[in-house]
């Protein structure tokens, strides 16, 4: 069988090593290097030849440099000869731009899946796409994992009597219905209306919050906007406290001070599709890197990803046909 | 300038005939054989050399067959040198296949939106995907139409006092509440659950419909069966009668005699971007044959598509921007 | 070794157990779904990662429904990160659409062969092409089958003095000289005249068949059509009977009322590339499945289709390099 | 309108300057300069950019230098910003392998085809393929002329009582069979048999042959080596002068010395498509020219190729459809 | 005619306004939004439709960002059905990453010419790079302008006497060649030797500096280590002051301090393919904005983008088909 | 793990005989078919399924017809389901097509390198491109040998006090740098003006030379042209003789006369990238098919090329990542 090598560009180290060290792998070194004009340039220092190379790289600020950086690895992975190029990206986040809500824009999502393919990707790996639609962006196989069982872990020892699931949005109402299902609790979703093009309100909430403790789940928070808005109108509505989980914890901008010190929030949950901010002690992170690792495993063996949680308790593991997708 | 040629499958001539009355242009003929082992064969009969083609095919039933005729027509029109071919499909009816939401599936919107490409479309002209994603699908330009605002008019001289827009899905709420704003009307929406592979209930309606008139709004109709759904939640909640608009009426199989005779339906309103059902005479149908006839025609002298509606008086044309978004 | 996978669409099952009881493996389940509006869901229900899969499927009536389910399900196995995924057509009925023989045509068997890789399938392999030129319009591998040694072996033990074989065509002259060959016989052919678009005459035969009987050998039979044409001038030659041999025996329309009743026809042979008419009884029918069996476990193991009669008796097989041409 | 610039290649500059004298155009000038590692550069000195560019050169021996001379002068055409480059390759030989006769063989007809498709050529306008389907080899619009009608018109003022056109090969008897109706003859053709690699003999005529005056039509002739064969074989029925008319007249190898000395020919017809050989004064060149040059300013003008006879006597020009069929 | 659209990136759009003012257009809006993940969206304010479009962006730091928006505004032109796109790439930087030196490195050329096609650019207009063999990864058509006329106009007026043209590398002397010829000066070359990954020194000079003037010419000066390093060398053998010239004066981290003040340069200039730096009075810079908009003119209109100096003095102007090579 | 198969073209199969003898695989016997109209088919006579086939073949005189039976024989490689074709081009001749220095001019080597993944090449395996940014032409991965270890290997022996290596030409300088540090000599280059399009002159050396034995080092030597130039140069700047040294040994036209007879050469030393000549039996001719075995050998194992000289004596071995760039 052909050996696995796994390569990490600057985005996020922490989480690649954290994958190789559930496969039992080393993390294989490479080198970038900037040239004086700025531009990039990616060197593999281990043997791709006839390899199947493993790219982790999430797209996360300073998003750019993330992405071309790992264009520039793959380019060099097809150019060493590698086997299988699969590119690990945790976070997707040009998933946003997935739709022309405007006249004369641009399509990102399509444009970045066109050029992983370009640059080389024979596959990708990734998890929580902001639309299950931007799947069909890719021309190359996408193995798409969920981090709801991650998510869910953290709040099955909790006394969750009186707690509802809440979504931001009508649009990711979808996952937070399987999440509630998880914690068999209730699920509400708040319905958005973008004021302006800075603005956007919650104008109502659908589902009976009253009196409960919610916990607000999100696919990614950047600067915590919609969650404070959504707070707001959840106070109105009768609730005081809520948990925030979300899968992308990207807390840009004031997004730290804004969560960390809001008076309704008793704790954020969120993973490591993403480098956790510096400054932020409580926040707890859960770990998607066995996630990672597995479906790394059985891609390389040939196994079914889509059967990742067979066997495992049916009161812990999400429903599996519906968690991994492909 | 190049010549305009437009060509009609077999799915729906009528409406080509009127989209060609509205351009001032004759509907070229073609003709499309098949083959004792059921095989087809299409020909164009008007000189497409240079020309900007264009060729006019719903996808409705029998899909399949409306699918290969406009491949091999579009196939034809390459082969015969034509300038442009333009894919004008009134109604993607693949759109529905747009996420991998199971095992091992096909993703249908992307297989038949690379086989449009690949059998030589250079650009389609489409109304209402059924989720704006599908856009992305695509690698040849695209230009989306609404009917939103042809099924507005059909309201516009009626009493609303007391209406309500209520869309049958939270998934497509966003169409609904743009609907609502063209009539002035407040919005709510269905939250449907999928039960088991062949049933969906309506469990609950975001909003508060209570003794109102419902105007449901949905994208397609097909068997009716969420209609009814919707019908039985909405008496629920104490709403005695609705009209029903939607823009793509297959109406296929139990459909018309489930709606024709809903003791709650008052009318239904529907398009003809498919051929309307043979038995069904009180049925309204708005055309859509002036705004595929404009945005040809536009594309034809270069003009902008997005500004189809500038200069109209603006309590009748919808927002353009948002109208028409490519 | 990477496994093999074998699916079958909807087209000919019984063909593809066939074939699966030859290998050795079992037929592996997928399930169809047709949606309201008369779009097609294929959906693979074992493993496909890193495995080569084979998708077996004639494109018989309905073709149209034929073809799309096999590319939904190429499609779906691609998407579900198959090694190898190879195409089995034993009919790839749209050859026959293989020239432009008239102005502003579709070449439709270049479409499909252009669909089929566009879909994601790495290799076709299929039977008894209409035309040897047909395997130039596929840009990936193809390995072409024949059914001739299947047909001759139900000859070979019966009394072919005074036999002749008898092709209609002379388009078709070389398959039947190499089949005259193999049972050691002389070989005549009809020269056929399009009279009009729906009529086409046999004006008179090459090669001396009086008072001879013939074997009459055909690529397809759709409706039978030529075959009566062929016998009322064999008949008018001094033949008295004949047998009627095809591989590809699609039988539509009037043939089976034809052909079964015809006076002189003393017997019909066919194979199972196509699924055999329901109310035939009499219907010799030799199957292929051991040939795709047995090209399949080479294609696997890497070896050598063409020399797949290599050591079989010369006196039955035929001459090898000519018989599995790639 | 764009303007049109044509170039030729070194295989046939006089047929260049013919279209080019046709159309009223100058022959733009080129220089390939061969290095002194036997590698070729082309330049092109005329101004491209937006113009219709066309290349002539057949591809007549040296076969492998002609084809890379085109191949370097689309590429030069291509990175000149040539609006629409064409290819017109009067001979395209690469035809003649179109199928996979043995194991393991290439398929020239195609992989050509995609090398100028690769190279850059939008179009291709060629005459007289080997075989009809070659047409599907191409991804490019192909527009495939006939040169019966000029070589009927040698004929039409001859006394052609006891004529019989003769196709020496049942697999070229269709174009026997229109060439016959533009004369008003009857058609026979001879049946070859392949008896070792380099040996093919005729083994009988379809056809009444006995007293008649042979006109004899074949696309390309060679060596002359099948011509000889079936002059015997017409000899020995009863043939004694027999006309020879060929689209390609390459006359390579001993061909001159074969026909021009035969004692059955009475004359040789042949096209332009090729340059001519030096040594045969009394040999007869119908010039393609004018059917190139009108092919060329239809395409350019938008024009149908395919009406290029209507309108002419109709006892002269040959059934318009079956002349140009694209 | 189709109009010419012209947009412009972040990068540089002073350049933008000047080459819209040569070309009498006024420069279109667009709008970059960063999204709060710090993901980009283009958006294009003006109609595209079968118009011109050229986009201008120079790949300057940060580099990353400059390259993404030019992709995403290629892409958003693309989808908004513009008939040509040309990325007018006056400084494409990553023409430095053009052969693998080193195991598994990125080749970063050919990579970002991949992706530029990809994203639908169909044209590329750049100036100077760094060596001629880049034209040859780009799959589009790439017109390629020079500034070396540019450059030497500054010179024209000085008293040369004395002077002599220094490329401080053998790899750029065909460029200095060039330009010397330009000032009839005689010229000379460093010849560099890398002593580490991060040093470089010239050891030696070709040709006779002594007692000189020096005008040093390259194309691009990021941090100007190569330009002191060289002058070391110079003063070494006698030269005792110095101009520098160059196409793309980046100037980036301690360039400016180092060139502004060294005691050796009396001058420095460069041209305007980038945007000069803040704090530098001194610098002369010549504009190159004349010759993108003459280019773009004549790529519009059809005509030689190589002939672009015809009739110009030729005392001034450099021989003409070395300067504009394509 | 897959079987290795080599096959060669007529080019130089004695090369391919020495890589097979040295990876101790037999050479697979092929045929190539030229028709009597020029064409050439090309035959693979061993099993290809699934197997790793390496085509020898470098690109000599004739070269055009070495390249199309080079594309042939991949051709036939990928219709017979090779697993990984790779062409082994030891002399990739069109790569001195590198750069358009010139209007309207071909590419050669950018287009020859799209038409090797056209036909189905895999990867390329070949030796001492012109220049190192050739590499950035090839779509697929390629494999850049060195011959400087051979060659120098040829020199370690001899006395080297007082010697010198020379490079004709200021742009081939890298690799006599590189050369000289091997034998641990000083280095030189001439400095070339190109006086007319056929005429070069060395009109100055770099380095001091006078009194010394020159080394003269270049890639490929066709007519020998050059050479003579630097010696006649070399000679008046007061070297008495010389040693040639070079990779690609054409040797064409007056090349034998002249450099066999020059009165200042001593030796002159080549290796079997191409076919020696017949008449100059006092050529020293090393052998790189070593180098090719261990590299396939390398490729075939997954193992790295880049490592091919690692553990070696490294007074002997030129430095490794140097000298196999990929």
């Amino acid at each position: 069988m052909r050996e696995i090598v796994v390569f990490s560009g600057a985005a996020h180290p922490a989480l690649a090593e954290r994958i190789c060290a559930a496969l039992g792998v080393p993390l294989s070194p490479s080198r970038t290097t900037r040239f004086s004009n700025d531009c990039l340039q990616a060197q593999l220092l281990d043997n791709c030849r006839q390899r199947d190379v493993y790219i982790v790289q999430p797209l996360v600020p300073p998003t750019q440099e993330s992405l071309m950086e790992l264009l520039l690895m793959i380019d060099a992975a097809r150019g060493a000869s590698a086997a299988q190029i699969t590119a690990v990206i945790p976070h997707f986040a040009y998933a946003r731009s997935d739709k022309k809500d405007a006249s004369r824009i641009s399509l990102g999502g399509r444009l970045v899946a066109d050029m992983l393919a370009s640059a080389g990707a024979h596959r990708v790996l990734t998890m929580t796409l902001h639309a299950p639609q931007v799947h069909g962006f890719f021309s190359v196989p996408v193995d798409h994992l969920t981090a709801l069982g991650v998510l869910a872990d953290h709040f099955r020892g909790q006394d969750l009597s009186d707690a509802i699931v809440v979504s931001p949005d009508l649009g990711n109402a979808k996952d937070a219905t399987q999440f509630s299902r998880l914690l068999g609790l209730p699920v509400a979703a708040g319905s958005k209306q973008r004021k302006a093009d800075d603005k956007v309100v919650v104008d109502s909430i659908v589902g009976d919050v009253s009196g409960r403790r919610a916990i607000i789940l999100d696919d990614e928070i950047a600067t915590g906007g919609s969650i404070v808005e959504l707070l707001t109108k959840l106070g109105e509505l009768g609730v005081s406290e809520a948990a925030v989980a979300c899968t992308h914890g990207l807390f840009t901008g004031p997004a730290v001070e804004r969560l960390r010190e809001h008076p309704m929030i008793t704790e954020v949950v969120t993973t490591d599709t993403v480098p956790p901010p510096q400054d932020w002690p409580e926040l707890t992170v859960g770990s998607v890197a066995g996630l990672f690792a597995e479906a790394i495993a059985r891609i390389h063996a040939g196994e079914s990803v889509s059967s990742l949680f067979d066997g495992v308790d049916p009161t812990h593991g999400p429903p599996q046909p519906s968690l991994f997708s492909r």
